[in-house]
């Protein structure tokens, strides 16, 4: 039995509109709101598809509304906002959003690295560069408070999601030395775009790496180890795709695709700074997570199948020889994308931060 | 146009049987002898299923023979014998064979080690111990001259073959100060046991790791690995699961089954010992491959389709930060196991290599 | 917005066992049983991994209880159970709940059919004959009434669930002169038994029919049918799998297992009695089908992703030349087994049929 | 052992052209030639991504060719072309190849058909309707000697390869009184073409019907089923999808698509004209079937795996209640495509039938 939470009706906790609603984080986060006990959807916008039912583009979705264009009237009817546009047309959005005074989950990368010349070196120039200071960086678990104060919040990646999980508690403990991040995720991760690359045929039976030199999320990663580790402070990067100043080891980070549909599999092998007796980790990590709600930590490593459609995170952190191997796994389209910007959305409203998500 | 060698009827180079056709590896082994042009497949046996043919096992094959049970009349019929056994259960087989003078390749991992001690720590006591000294390890990328000239070759891991021809060029040249190894397999790594854990159900959509803290595969890539280096020597290992006396480095394995039947993935990064450019990694493993009909370089990250149902090993090497990442695909049953016994029983036999295999 | 039911805390409907929780259809009904706002679980059984914790053996569910045996403590505490034993396991377990007074909803097919000669040529020997008058057949649907006023429910087969929901509206209509039923299924339909035919590698990019001459579904969607025929009454079967006496025609029924987890797809190809235009045909099934809160007639053929961890049947029926080809889509383990029940356990109960399925 | 056919070098049987080898049936058509012991492949043409090597499309196939424009002088290079162009863009192709009297098989649907009415009705105008007359109908085992003296075969579609194979034991002897065909096919069969219907998220864990109200490979059923029917002559189609004047009987056929990449399985549901028992079924397969090269009678069900990557065709028929149920399973890439193709251009150079598909 799964005792619902009483409110009185016709008084949501927010008015949301999910903008962008097309892609595949877009309108999970839509089914999400539908579905949510506090929440209000009111509208949820797509820069195509105008007119379209969301179940027409997904039939496993129960989402009755239409697709609308964005625009202002459509602003003025609601609280706030979970926006899932791509990298670069997010910003002007959330600017004006933020001006109109609503509160701003954001799914891009355009909010996520604090500084916008790091930015521009991986994504383009930034359009709103002004923004940046006020935005704050949304795994909750690792920033809770200064998510429940915040106004705009930068929805994380997915592999810095789960791959700062699986490293936290060494890298709060200054425990990291050196870091190999070798990440698989399923096929949603790949978005919803046709051709060649999505093909079901090129995909079933295969298993591949891709941007192996250098992926745009090894900065997120870097930063968010940084914001971790003791005694290092924010800057730009001029080194390699891994390297931080600031920052006393490099992170080297290879993306996969296998044939799943949803699911992420993170491992982090980690040189300790010190000698670590499995005791002792085993430790570190349950302190670190005894109050979480969505981290689970597991005796077997995690399959990404055990998190499937949740916004849970299994970490399993063992040695290897002198090594660390700290493993996390995640839905990606979930916990890697929809589901933590409503655990975001619930704590910028001061509700529960599990609501909707059980 | 496929121009085939031509050859006098009724005078193959070798009667062969195959000893263990029920599993996977083995069941292969003998659809790859049957089709072989020079090769004579007079039986094949099993410790179970004795008067079933193939067929039935595996709808897929065409070997028109019926499964017997191994004894000293069929062995005295035949001159080669590829040996699928499990561990341990192989050794004294591949005795009584050697005894009759037989050339013998063995897919378990009774002789890929060369020091009992060392086998014994992973696998139990070692059941022939003398045959440890004649037995050559059978990756003829690496040791091709000593295969030709062996009486029993010991077939290689499916991880150790992936892994050390992605990491051969750097081995050899000396520059590994460091290697991290993320393999990911397909199913059919599994093996063909049923229960729960080959359940499909709980497969698809699934990906995760096993063997996280020491799997027995790594001291085999460490042993491999100082036969490469130079300046080491073969020794017992008294330490971790990676760390070898005599290689100046450890290395840390850790394998992952993702939902596909056959095909295998290992990704290894290498910390190298100076500073070295992109080009002159890509001449490296340029030179290094240049005349192996079964390695491919490739310009994209390597695919576990693209290699699927071949012998082949598709490798790439390029730099992140200042590790290198170099991959390797194969297919864990062919190149990974059956394909590769016939690569080397051709060169035991003094054919091409890459008879019965294009 | 979802608004949630309000009701007092520790009141629930009724305090309800789940026996039988080790296989699929039993530990998804534990799952849900366990997040219903109105019922509470009490206790879930297993014949075999007693003191194992639910999500050991599932690690996606989260249901806080551990596997115990069943015995009278258990059953005295309890209201109602949702029984997933196997066929013949089951009917004296649930003769035993039913002398406690206990509500009850079979997941197996001791109770499907009214018939024990019907029951004993399928399943052999029934041991609880004098239970079959009390059983009502639990496609609610079909009998949302007669499940209203019962103690016990068969809940019906994944195939005939989803065969009659696509054939009612032309049954009820006397339209069927003629029935070939196509299904395919995916793995979880074959239970959670270990072997080679549960086996990744020979699933995986594989289909095949199974139980091609006669399928024991037959019977249960013939009588089925029966009860849905203007004219017709039940009797026992003598013919071959698909006729019955008092049915004016033959059912041919032939499954299928096609490489996915959950899902079922279920084609008839129906001859009609008489000539019907296309929309006529859609009208009658939307006159049929417009309050049912679970189907849903779709507009493209249905698919079996679309309908996936939900309770939802969706339903297509077009002409093909002068058939008529009526297509249901459902997921096998949830309107297929464990959903329905609690449906039917809702409507038991009084509750809405819809309580902790949305 | 494969003992293989002796021939002198650089004397091929045939020059051969394959024109339209991006696609999928044409890329492995052009590696099915390329391996094949008597034919030389001379070029490989393209309407697109001329320059291009195969293997850039094809990371699996091993052609040493890049694509080029289809030109005159490409023609007079060659003996033989196997032409994969879609539907309507094939005719002018063919007829110029004709015209240089070059042996013609095209895997498109423009001359399966023998009437251009009929062909109108289904794909539009006809481009090249007086070459209809020549062409051959390719199924090699239902017309074999007609292949071996045509000069423009017309390759089966796949869903008519596996329905005529399955059925023509029955049409052959006028057992058939009425036909139900449900098919099931991978995604290989939905072409190349990217876009949402064929992206990886869509198709996994998902099985669908299309074209449930007539499908184009209907007519060709029905005409390949009158070629086989005692007294009936082809004429064209004035009635709904599956009736045709001449054959005593209506044709239902519906496809699906399943998760699998190559594989094909039909289901035939025949009500016979007189009973049958089990035996006289088995005789009659057995008696069509027996020197058949690629057609296997199973004992079980046939399995979409078994017959993958391979020209075979497994044939089950086994009674259902009055009822015959007769499976087909193909690759629908070979047998229902290019290894069919290769068939049929060894027959019609008088080559060995299986030349290059064993």
């Amino acid at each position: 039995m799964n005792e619902q939470p009483q409110r009185t009706e016709g008084d949501p906790a927010a008015r949301v509109i999910v903008a962008g609603a097309t892609g595949f984080a877009g309108a999970l986060a839509a089914q999400l709101v539908w579905d949510h006990p506090m929440l209000e959807l009111v509208a949820i916008t797509g820069r195509s598809e105008v007119g379209t039912r969301l179940e027409k583009l997904y039939p496993r979705y129960r989402v009755d509304l239409e697709l609308q264009p964005l625009d202002i009237e459509l602003l003025e009817g609601a609280d706030a906002a979970i926006v899932a546009y791509p990298h670069a047309a997010s910003a002007p959005v959330v600017a004006e959003m933020r001006g109109l005074g609503m509160q701003v989950v954001d799914l891009s990368a355009d909010f996520r690295l604090r500084d916008a010349e790091l930015y521009e070196k991986w994504y383009g120039p930034h359009g709103e560069p002004a923004l940046l200071a006020d935005a704050v960086y949304g795994l909750p678990e690792l920033h809770r408070e200064a998510i429940r104060s915040a106004e705009l919040v930068a929805n994380p990646g997915c592999y810095p999601t789960a791959a700062l999980l699986a490293l936290a508690p060494l890298a709060e403990a200054g425990l990291i030395a050196d870091v190999v991040i070798d990440a698989k995720q399923g096929i949603s991760g790949a978005g919803r775009g046709g051709g060649d690359e999505n093909h079901f045929v090129n995909l079933a039976e295969n298993a591949f790496a891709y941007k192996v030199d250098a992926h745009r999320h090894t900065p997120e990663i870097t930063e968010g180890l940084k914001a971790l580790t003791p005694g290092t402070s924010s800057a730009s990067l001029p080194g390699g795709p891994g390297s931080a100043p600031g920052l006393p080891y490099e992170v080297t980070f290879v993306p996969h695709l296998i044939p799943l549909d949803q699911g992420e599999l993170v491992d982090c092998f980690v040189t300790p700074t010190r000698e670590i007796e499995q005791n002792e980790l085993a430790t570190l990590y349950e302190q670190r997570y005894v109050d979480q709600p969505f981290v689970r930590l597991t005796e077997e490593p995690p399959g990404a199948r055990d998190v499937r459609d949740t916004n849970e995170c299994h970490v399993h952190a063992v040695r290897n020889g002198s090594r660390i191997v700290a493993i996390a796994a995640i839905d990606n389209l979930w916990k890697g994308a929809s589901s933590q910007a409503i655990q975001n959305l619930n704590l910028m409203l001061g509700l529960d931060e599990t609501e909707g998500l059980r």
